[in-house]
């Protein structure tokens, strides 16, 4: 029974280089937007084989894998072949991972690209009975300015993050990436942002570490189907952790909080699943007695939706704060 | 087409009274928490009348109106009658409210009071098939710590909120208070803190306000069934609003915050009815067009789960930010 959880002081935060865009870029083994891949399987060819521990920077494409492009319309959404959806750029082999094992992703730092694009794919919406037609718009990002202007009259704040984060899951199939699965996937958790740390079960030898969707600014739920959607380079540490507490699906933690993610084919199942995720987790790594976890969920930690469109599967976290926890 | 929203500056912040606590109580029109009923109906005859924009106190009982205290074990838990739980204290017939008129609440002083509870009712829980065995543990509040000891280890911040918050239904059916629905009641959405304004439809005439069931805190979801149950006081202002845009559940702005509340069967279904009251307010309040309001919800509003064990509705809240709205 170990801990998954590094002592306080090891919680990553942005590096020099993230705050400050005059840094030199650091000299990281590096896959570019042209190195993906659009379904998950375990026989998919690692692009890069690296020591635990390594940060890889990542260029990842938008979404449709350059079938949108600033100029386009929404005309143009409608002939999106949706089998090159989820370019994720990798996999890496990270060496020493083994099924049983956890695989450590710091998030030292994530930048959207230059532009995106938000629309709504009719049939593929939260409300697809109500928007059935296609709607697209696309933004150039102001380098100096923290917001998009999204609407007239409306700054929506840039806080970019993947949209997928995945490890390969132990399969020849090769599944489609719009549903988050065990392997974690599109979870589109929101909170996965810079200096966020993610905890992925390993199912395959080396991990296989994937990532891409790169998201500008997304609300809990993506109820229209998309985020504004980006091309975005992430730097990632990726760590393996042996020996330590077994975990089902995802879990990270970020701003403070611990936090575990839970898919279902509805709301209800994903939710039912993160609750007794958490409860592993109070007991397992803060050595509470079930019950008593039970009742430490209900006051202190909160279900949060992270999606409700890629379906079959929603995606429900729980998070909890890690300062209730104080030595007496 | 009107506005339910107030301008900025009239939004409400903690009143003098509130965060001094040596400060003489005001002299307000007063309910105790002997002046309760614990059904929802249009025929219980109301405790109080006032003109619209009175401030009245409302003295409230913890849950289960008094069988527990203090000294309770757990098994008390399984002789508490439920035919008793949610004495709310009320009604209050507010002058000129009429139906479809909307019934502004301005929670100005929320106060726990002095104990509280946390359990574990069998059957009562979102896990319920796996926690079966009664569980209690009771608190005395320190006036002077802002957090509660709520296990070895654990502190727990106090941030007090009614549980229920309603107007009667237009029925003279004697509902029970379990789940929430329309009129508001159990709605269980733990940022209805202080300084919360939340917005009710009116059903019937003087709308016939009550509040009650304390919870000194909380996490999105109240997973175990029960938050930490206490006795508390709120003074809340009473408003009737004619003429504005008509709302189908209760609404509320906090901390920054447009929120819309909607129940539900299941998750799904509160958390589309929700999503839809959202696009309402952008379209009516916002002057958005509904396309692009769908829009904006997916990149900039949270779905949120407020309450998952009011069987049988769950809830779930949707809230956008106000400060992205910008003169442009």
């Amino acid at each position: 029974m170990g801990c998954l959880q590094p002592p306080e002081d090891d919680v990553a935060r942005p590096t020099a280089e993230s705050s400050d865009a005059q840094a030199a870029p650091r000299d990281l083994p590096t896959l570019t937007r042209e190195q993906t891949h659009n379904k998950f399987s375990r026989d998919i060819e690692p692009r890069l084989r690296v020591p635990s521990g390594t940060t890889v920077r990542f260029e990842t494409e938008e979404a449709t894998d350059g079938q949108l492009t600033p100029d386009s319309t929404a005309e143009d959404l409608l002939t999106v072949d949706f089998d090159r959806v989820h370019p994720l750029t990798g996999p890496v082999f990270v060496e020493g991972a083994e099924p049983g094992d956890v695989l450590k992703v710091t998030l030292e730092r994530v930048e959207a690209g230059g532009w995106g694009w938000n629309g709504i794919l009719p049939g593929f919406s939260y409300l697809a009975d109500e928007f059935t037609e296609p709607y697209l718009r696309t933004y150039e990002f102001d380098p100096d300015d923290p917001d998009v202007r999204f609407l007239d009259g409306v700054r929506v704040p840039l806080r970019p993050f993947p949209g997928v984060i995945a490890v390969a899951p132990d399969t020849s199939e090769r599944l489609n990436t719009i549903p988050p699965r065990a392997n974690g996937g599109n979870m589109d958790d929101k909170d996965l942002t810079e200096g966020a740390i993610v905890y992925l079960p390993v199912f395959v030898p080396g991990a296989l570490f994937s990532i891409g969707d790169g998201h500008a600014a997304q609300g809990d739920g993506e109820v229209c189907g998309t985020a504004i959607e980006i091309p975005m380079t992430v730097e990632a540490k990726l760590e393996v952790i042996k020996g330590g507490r077994s975990i089902k699906e995802p879990q990270y933690e970020h701003a403070g909080y611990y936090a575990v993610t839970a898919f279902g084919t509805d709301l209800d199942q994903a939710g039912r699943k993160a609750t007794r995720y958490m409860l592993d987790y109070l007991v397992e790594d803060r050595g509470l007695d079930r019950t008593e976890a039970y009742a430490l969920a209900s006051v202190a930690a909160d279900l949060k939706i992270a999606e409700v469109v890629d379906l079959p599967h929603m995606l429900v976290t729980m998070k909890i704060p890690k300062d209730i926890f104080v030595r007496e």
